[in-house]
């Protein structure tokens, strides 16, 4: 499979006290981080003083934290800052680092998106993303008048036809539109102006978007579902796949088959970055490493750790069976979140895990692939992934924050440099630039010229 | 009617190039204000710099220019950035100002309006104020799969549910909620987590919200709207309203009429400030002002006027008239924005005007009070409507941008400080603070507490 022989893409995937779920509880934690804008920026700045192409937020419509007795108010949860917002502040303050925001396709509008993203990369002078997901949190559902998330099908539908008015609303404007001719009093050229009039399945939108284009045309396409609908739409509209392999073969596996399937849509494989998260616990020693791990799993809250299986897992139930007993292969699956079910499954079956112990393998990096260890050893992984087709870069998952951004920019990033496989400056101005994406042309869609 | 007798209170309402239907054409504009955030950040900075209460922006989910062949590239309208990205922006690189954002209930949904405002005002310290409008705009409805705007009854009664619900996701933590205690593993106190489980006409809302409330409890509600549905809500809701009012004798009848409400909501009159739009062409003569404002008359296009006085006035139809004959009165008032149409059907009858001489009457400042004249006058007729019970202070209007807004901060600011009537610095550190209003107690919602 070609891809381009050049240097890693990284992004950095801030959560706000750090990607473990006991995080907040370390002691190097910033316990109010969701509500402190200095630590955001603190950390920003840290990420693109390192050259890392994107920060990057997950993000739902709804808690991550339930109201159960057991375990209400003994997790850090989603709380905190909204990624729009909290992303167009640090694009103020910041000058080449992208930023990435989750936002779901379920309970939004086209218009709303695809102005706010518009805005945010007007902003950031081209330095903007949007992470398209479709939301199987229920408590998402229930704050929009649903009682439980549309079925996966329904959602990827929705997701699709979305996509395309998002993309038809962001080609709005031709690159040169704006004439600004005091003299003349024309302010745009009429012919450069494109009305989308989209009418479809979910939606019906007329346009045009009131946001002009920015320095890198529209924002980056980043998608994060690895289902089988999630692979096609990916294939076809995504730019940068976020996505949790946990070897090296299926990581290979997922890869050729994603990059496969852009043909049949007519585009390159090298248009797409496929970046896979790590989970990076970084010690001087392996025994160090270890031990940083192991105190952070200490700090997990039996009630919590299975409470975040079944939140991580869309409702998979696994509360009726012992804790110290085997993970029950034949649970229903439920429609939310199918393919990280999936994973999870086949994980306890192949390393034979109580549900104790699969709650804690994932506790840390959820579903993510953790490795612990020195930064040599962290950089052979990461190589052979990269130079193995099996990933274009990386999405790192701080486990405590700012210390283990910290780790991996002041240990692992020097090794990867000295290897050649990581930049020393930026190379260009937008995010599009630096991640080696060409700059989208005007899409052909249906649309309205303007006499 | 009683006020507290202190000085007024001050927003700075930015349009990208300025408020002047003409002003991109300005030579002192900035034609690509609304694209150009260096721009934007030095006339925030001006502001705060001068001590506005806030700033404050208008908004529409849909275009504000037509497509018609005869006017279409030839107004600046409203392109440029979406409010909630911008001011989140603004937040990160001031201190002291408000920031004010316009927001419609009409094709949102509460949750994400209750959350991103939530979210600008943690990362602004406290800083953020909701502009609740209900958008007659029918170029907005057609980005939402709708033909035209809904009757201003209907869009009325789903504002007001729209307001309860995202009070009550405000309301969801304590102000003491977060406990953050690692040693205990307690992140919040369950029984400082309210709820909603809002069930509705229009919405169906469970909640929690998942942002911890800001140093000013909430954000500042603020209400544009001056129908008589508009008046009931600011009275029952608003704690700012900005208001289109044309003769001193109009505004007092304004205030008394919305103030007077109050008492049935429970609400002292404090608690909720007027403020007027005034459009100020200010000149060192009463000559120098004049002729500064019949140079931005001179600029407007005879198509964008009369489009201009249509659009304003959510469709009111005056292309099939004369331009040089008399407007007519009897023409059928539409559903969007009545109380606009209203106004401005009254002043074009009291003048005598005629279409042509309406649309330049109002394309300067769009309706509101336009006050052409010398730093001292100018003082004197805020003076008397601000001690004449007519306003609690003003939302200014600058023509153009930068220079209209640096004209009022350094001719007019100058006069109202000498007369005691505007501040020398900021009182508080939250807008809440500096507009003079109570910290919000916790709004009695219905709720579900978690055992």
């Amino acid at each position: 499979m070609a891809r381009t022989p050049d240097t890693m893409r990284l992004g950095a995937f801030l959560m706000a006290t750090g990607h473990h779920v006991a995080a907040w509880r370390h002691p190097d934690a910033v316990a109010d981080a969701g509500a402190n804008l200095a630590h955001v920026t603190s950390i920003v700045r840290l990420a693109e003083a390192a050259k890392f192409d994107m920060v990057f937020v997950a993000d739902s419509d709804g808690a991550w934290f339930g109201t159960d007795p057991q375990t209400v108010g003994r997790s850090h949860g989603n709380i905190g800052f909204e990624p729009l917002t909290l992303w167009s502040a640090m694009a103020a303050v910041t000058e080449r680092i992208g930023f990435a925001a989750t936002v779901s396709t379920a309970y939004n509008e086209p218009w709303h998106v695809a102005r706010k993203f518009a805005s945010l990369d007007l902003i950031s002078g081209g330095r903007a993303a949007w992470n398209v997901v479709t939301s199987g949190n229920p408590n998402a559902a229930q704050n929009f008048g649903l009682d439980a998330a549309p079925d996966h099908a329904a959602r990827y539908r929705r997701a699709t036809e979305f996509l395309a008015v998002v993309l038809g609303l962001w080609n709005t404007w031709d690159d040169d539109a704006f004439l600004r001719d005091k003299e003349s009093g024309r302010f745009f050229a009429p012919d450069k102006l494109h009305v989308l009039n989209h009418v479809g399945e979910f939606y019906r939108v007329r346009g045009p978007l009131t946001v002009p284009r920015s320095p890198q045309g529209h924002p980056v396409v980043v998608q994060a579902g690895s289902s089988e609908a999630g692979k096609e739409l990916a294939a076809r509209t995504a730019e940068v796949v976020f996505t949790a392999q946990l070897r090296l073969s299926d990581a290979q596996e997922f890869y050729r088959d994603v990059k496969g399937r852009m043909a049949r849509y007519g585009r390159h494989p090298d248009t797409l970055k496929i970046m896979p998260g790590i989970f990076p616990v970084v010690g001087a020693t392996q025994a160090e490493a270890e031990a940083k791990y192991q105190a952070l799993q200490n700090l997990i809250h039996p009630a919590v750790g299975l409470a975040m299986l079944s939140g991580m897992a869309g409702g998979l139930d696994l509360s009726g069976f012992p804790l110290d007993g085997p993970v029950p292969q034949d649970v229903p699956v439920t429609e939310a979140n199918k393919s990280r079910q999936r994973l999870l499954l086949d994980l306890a079956a192949r390393e034979d895990l109580t549900i104790r112990q699969l709650y804690l393998r994932i506790a840390g990096a959820r579903g993510h692939w953790t490795v612990v260890g020195t930064p040599t050893s962290i950089a052979d992984e990461m190589e052979a992934w990269f130079r193995g087709g099996g990933a274009d870069g990386f999405n790192v998952m701080p486990p405590v924050l700012p210390t283990g951004l910290e780790d991996f920019v002041n240990l692992v990033l020097p090794e990867l440099r000295r290897r050649g496989l990581f930049r020393t400056e930026y190379e260009g101005r937008t995010l599009r630039e630096n991640l080696g994406l060409p700059f989208p042309a005007k899409i052909s869609v249906p649309e309205a010229q303007v006499a």
